[in-house]
């Protein structure tokens, strides 16, 4: 069944999430603040908007793509932004990676305006978007408003997990999740570099762990560019998902909850944006082979 | 095709994997220091021996599954250790997880005796040993050697990966397969605790990662026993696998190769073997819940 | 030279130091929210003012001393608040522990207004500010205006040391101080929970190190509380100081510094307020006894 | 009152406490391994032994300062080592930081033998040790030896601290020592980086702590390094120290008392190593400020 569309944020991951949406057959409107991003996609017959206002204006179902909290913000409540123009009973799937609380204050503000906000992380890399095989979660408004926007999430992925009405438990979710992709890359480059200190051969031990106990996509496919220690192309940088790591530890200490792997991962994301490494974020993978001296 | 084989260690793993010899149809002569351990394996056809030595004397093929470094030296050298009896072109299969420099030091004593040395450390807890699941490494002696012990490791579990000349180096794999087993348990112990903390169902993100991106065994069986908070059978105690994280920090210091998950991973384990919580090793996760006060 | 000074905020430091600014012969008005607190000051001469525009409206100087950052933004600009109500050329001593960033742009607020506001973070418990032996940093505004204000705060303590005209700077250097003192705690609370286990009496070892290479006051002042195990009476409680290395580590990714220390001291600190333990900040000591089964 | 005096192991520490010794009026005979090292005290008046043996025969105080444990071994029990040379009731101060299990194996070997060890760690650098400032713990035989030694402990510091009859208490006692020293050089190294990146002079901020709540020569002499970022001349290189915090470790591990910081530390050591940076151990602050790309 085809709904009107608007999407907004064609990044990496909005571009490739847009294009599925259309292929699904719906009328996709959408706006970038860079329009150009948007040719590919009027190309394929999807109407490109001025404003966020004039994107959502006709439509049952937003989703918005966008780099972190305050331009999320921005986005909703700024400068022709969503909120305002939004039709009532419309929902917006808040996809970006932002914190538990911004989604859950701007859901409220849905709430009065009588549209719905439902928290819609999604999970993997830009390649995995663009074949329809993300995961997604989903969370906030209420149990039928979820069930309307399911069919078009499935457009997006594998599967739609649900965790209930509050729209902050999707974005805990994501942030668990990127945390503990950091936790494998890390744990990876730690036994990389100490299995090739000792004489072994990186690629061969990648190898053995990732065709047996590891044997899974996260694990190959960053495993690789930690074994190769080449960490190009460029799938998020290093300052966006030292971004995400930094929700994790704000959301840590707002539930007095410590976590110390998430500090180390943090702090070697911070030491390779301080060095301006102009690498994939799996990149902090670096500093185990750095501290050892490789 | 049968061949003369001894297995000496007979605890939950090297119980498993002497069982699957025997079904493989190897004459199997075995020993335990607490001899009752082999009586099953006795009422299906393996000859018991009552030392270490007169248990090799005939074999082709010299299994060892032992505690620790030490038992390892003790029963290879000391009071009718296998290594004066082993038979003249016979092998060991190391499978005990102990420090490279261990078996390296012990092949160097195999081959000025005549026999060989292969470190064949295993992967999986004991029921995937009695599965015949396991995964296995094997490093040492030369490539005919290895050859030759081949069949008699694919017996015991679903594949064999060559890790060259060095029987250290299968050690050190061996040692990162632990320490990446203990991050990715540390990580979902961090996760899980922040969700349940900020207002989610344990069990439900950790549903939700395992059958998404960690969709794989070990996030699901370590990650069943961090969601439930029950550590219970106890595949391994604590004391035991802290003491391979020993080893594993041992060799980053020797190789000058920082690892701060693993020192996270060992403290974390010193402070259950500390409090002398009778649980599996996983239950090093319950430092989290407990830090963040549940 | 006697003043009109005001003082604001009178918990157990705020009381102290605007005792000593009595007795050096200042005309004091005082506010506290609650009032009570007051009392001492009034029997001595203090003028009680029923709000933080009505303490400030003569004075030529103004102190505060409160919580937070919030709580220092609510006193300025909130209700009643100081910002509108002071006196052209008037003086604003800063004095709480508080984001650089938060002295900066209530800076510019003075600046806008007429006023000057210079940030003075004081160093010492209670006990070392009632016996005026406070060690003091100043800047912001200019030097003049430093120079207007040194007198006041020389009677404080027994120095003041001036960071230029930045707010920020001694912002930072009041964060890092309180980092410091932190982290002297843990190497004291890791140091003695290693002799103790290892058979040695905590009390000696602190008597050894803070009578030689660590013979210093603080040194002496918390590790008395870290050798007893004892951490009465409450200076400032658990959830004040994590708040202030919640400024450390807030300022540590503004500048893309990671500080481990920071980080353990932090979480330490966030168990003993998960724990609700009603003991001094310094009682996050006990986490390396717990951690050891002490 | 003279004594017969031997002493052995004349690095820059051992060379400046024997000086005190002959100074004091004590006839003294040394032993290096590299003779040279020998030659300013033997115009001074001191005796030349070609082994240690050949140094012990006639001293009634046998002291030792040496680089690690194997070495304090082979002077003690290897080819020509000092314990079956030592006369009967001899007492050998040993000076040099090691394990605590290793004074006390030691100590058994001197007490078969009929001699007395007794461990006297010292705490200071080598200008410390030349001026006759150190501080002394000692610990070790019986209280009778203890204070027969006691007034050549005196002759080479400020005091000598007493802690009982187990020589593994001060070897305890000097691990911690020098994890404390450690432990502020990192909390400045940290909090000069963050002080320096927030737009501060990391010398202003020295100076600022040094004089007011951290002013005690540990923190001024080593500060000083971590503040111009030039950490020449080299008291003890970063592998000496190193070794000194994994034997911090090593009896955290046997205790089973998790140190968080002591970990940091160490593997800073250990990154200081990997580099071959040529500077004092101090110069492992310069992490913390790489980490923050300075």
């Amino acid at each position: 069944m085809s709904h009107t569309v608007a999407f907004l944020g064609l990044g990496s991951m909005g571009l490739a999430m847009a294009t599925n949406l259309l292929k699904a057959g719906h009328q996709l409107t959408v706006y970038n603040r860079t329009a150009s991003k948007a040719d590919e996609l009027k190309a394929q017959g999807a109407k490109v908007a001025a404003t966020p206002a004039e994107a959502v204006q006709d439509a049952d179902f937003v989703f918005t793509m966008v780099t972190d909290d305050a331009a999320l913000q921005e986005i909703c409540l700024g400068t022709d932004g969503i909120l305002p123009a939004m039709k009532a009973g419309a929902i917006h799937a808040s996809c970006s990676t932002v914190a538990p609380g911004t989604n859950r204050r701007l859901a409220e503000e849905h709430a009065a305006h009588g549209s719905h906000l439902i928290a819609t992380p999604v999970f993997g890399k830009p390649d995995v978007a663009a074949a329809g095989k993300l995961w997604l979660a989903s969370a906030g408004a209420d149990a039928s408003a979820r069930e309307k926007v399911r069919p078009l999430l499935e457009a997006l992925g594998q599967g739609v997990h649900d965790f209930g009405d509050d729209p902050g438990a999707a974005s805990v979710v994501k942030l668990c999740g990127n945390f503990m992709l950091g936790a494998a890359i890390e744990a990876m480059a730690e036994a990389f570099t100490l299995a090739q200190k000792s004489g072994l051969d990186r690629q061969q031990v990648y190898e053995f762990f990732t065709s047996t106990i590891f044997n899974t996509p996260i694990y190959k496919s960053y495993g690789k560019l930690v074994a190769e220690r080449h960490y190009q192309p460029v799938g998020a940088p290093p300052a966006i998902i030292r971004k995400d790591l930094r929700l994790v530890l704000d959301e840590s200490r707002a539930q007095t909850a410590p976590m110390p792997f998430a500090n180390i991962i943090h702090d070697n994301l911070s030491t390779t944006v301080a060095k301006n490494e102009q690498v994939d974020w799996a990149g902090f993978a670096e500093r185990a082979a750095e501290n050892a001296g490789l």
